[in-house]
């Protein structure tokens, strides 16, 4: 049966839903909507999964109650995501989100709500679990080659650019937080294996003035379950200079061994006690929308559970709640 | 007129005192004593500076009154530094201490006020200062080559190996922020040229669990008074299998480039929104008491003012203090 594909917004990464469909048997984009009627859909529209029967339609409940889709592609403007995704997980459509899940806690404990008593699954773009070098260390960390992780480290950095009007407040972007360092959020807590338990950390907007609302720099502690520390630094000052638009590192410190991963220069390596400094072994990238559908069709799990979606888009918004009040903010539960 | 140096105790990196010796025109290593009666000197006694007339004395004061040296390095265990320094800066006597300069506050601000009563001068080892790869950071910096420093990362990372019984205790060691972290407050501070205001951090005693007085990792988060932010890891986990015994790095990131500065490899990069990625340009290493030996004689400034040794000791403690308490603590004078 045909797995009917549509994008909610065409305002975030929406290859990692694009990007898969050629690669899925019977898979089809049938519909399409702007984030905001002013958007431009010549991005979508030229791409190859565009057919004759792709349907654009002005809002996303047009599109979930007119072209039915099975499977949708959240990609609105940020704080609207968690409002769009509800629409959609309550008509039983599954859904793959752009991150963060929401820009409020609110918004996100009312969505995890409503995913909770839904039969639709929910995904979210954590696009680095599905990058070889990134989890090829994920891997080495759940074998046990650097023994229990202790101390980690995460890096992001990319280059300024051109950003769109959006980003200038705090209302209509969510901030640097719950859009970039996420990813580092993430990548550490899945890669490492240790739960994050509370955080502190400090942000500014130094440079990119004219950007009030965006934090251009900022730097986060986060403790981890076992005692440990994850710390992250993310930055829009990568110079035009710099030979790639991103800088993204991990490093973990584990109780037997060390081991890095650098995107801009593609290095990894593990040193551990007992061998010296090697490269981590890479397999072939994974995507990030074929591994869910092949949680949909055929049970396999995908590689971002739902729980992991809601989690760490909490810890990104307590994060930022850390940042804003000055103070370590606890990640547990309440109860 | 000779330059007569003494050592007292021999517990810490006294190579930064006696290596500069027979650099320096007329000085010559009069007397050394222990740190504690156990203590070996074979270590001083087998350095070229090691003379016919070198004494060997039981006590820090029986070296001050009886050698009566013009300047002395201080390397007793590290809680008992403060008062050693002390008893030499209330004879006159000039003093280049080990780091941290005291290991409780108390004991800090105590010998700041000898110190400001004092006509000798102090100084502290950090050896950073000194390397050409940091050196070259702090003046790429001062030449505005990157701009104003808004996000600064710094690393210690060190082999374990064997450590003496007294890292085992808070009371007999101070911690690792005050021995180790403190070169990376030290080269963050002094590179970025930013004062830092409040520091939050977390650290553990997590592998080196027979030490439980000496933590071997933590993070560590600084905002720094332009409103951005310093962070540092540090670890005692570098393993064996690893090339070299430490691993240090800096990462500043300005408003106009971004540069590295990384030990085990000996990388130095800038990069700026005109340049592609360039080496650092390196000059031949400074010694630290050569350097401090010419501002005592010819009254060039030394590359590190008596201000500082004492104002990143204060960081070093209020860091702790912080991770202690699990909070924000302010770096602005109280009044």
């Amino acid at each position: 049966m045909t797995l009917k594909v549509a994008m909610l917004g065409t305002s975030g990464h929406t290859g990692e839903v694009l990007g898969g469909i050629p690669r899925i048997e019977d898979c089809e984009l049938v519909a399409v909507c702007p984030a905001e009627p002013e958007d431009d859909l010549s991005g979508v529209q030229g791409n190859p999964v565009w057919t004759g029967n792709t349907k654009v339609y002005g809002t996303a409940l047009e599109v979930l109650e007119k072209a039915q889709p099975d499977v949708v592609g959240v990609c609105m403007r940020l704080p609207k995501n968690a409002e769009t995704t509800r629409l959609a997980l309550e008509r039983g459509i599954h859904v793959v989100s752009e991150k963060p899940l929401a820009t409020e806690l609110e918004d996100l404990y009312e969505l995890r709500e409503t995913a909770n008593r839904s039969l639709a699954r929910l995904t979210a773009m954590f696009a680095f679990r599905f990058f070889p070098d990134f989890y090829a260390a994920h891997k080495a960390v759940q074998e046990g080659r650097i023994g229990e992780v202790v101390l980690a480290l995460g890096q992001k950095s990319y280059r300024w650019g051109q950003r769109p009007d959006f980003y200038r407040k705090r209302k209509t972007y969510g901030g640097t937080i719950p859009w970039i360092a996420i990813h580092a959020i993430d990548f550490l807590r899945w890669s490492s294996g240790q739960e994050f338990v509370l955080v502190q950390g400090l942000q500014g907007n130094l440079v990119r003035k004219d950007y009030p609302g965006c934090e251009d720099c900022g730097g986060l502690v986060f403790g981890m379950a076992n005692g440990g520390q994850a710390v992250l630094t993310f930055d829009y000052l990568r110079p035009a200079g710099a030979p790639t638009h991103g800088d993204d590192r991990m490093r973990l410190v584990g109780s037997e061994g060390i081991l890095e991963v650098r995107t801009a220069d593609g290095f990894t390596q593990i040193v551990t006690n007992e061998v010296g400094p090697v490269s981590l072994g890479l397999e072939e990238p994974a995507q990030l929308f074929v591994d869910f559908v092949r949680e949909l069709r055929e049970g396999v799990p995908h590689r971002i559970p739902q729980e992991d979606a809601f989690r760490v888009t909490e810890i990104a918004l307590k994060a930022r709640q850390a940042c804003d009040e000055g103070r370590t903010v606890s990640l547990r539960p309440l109860e």
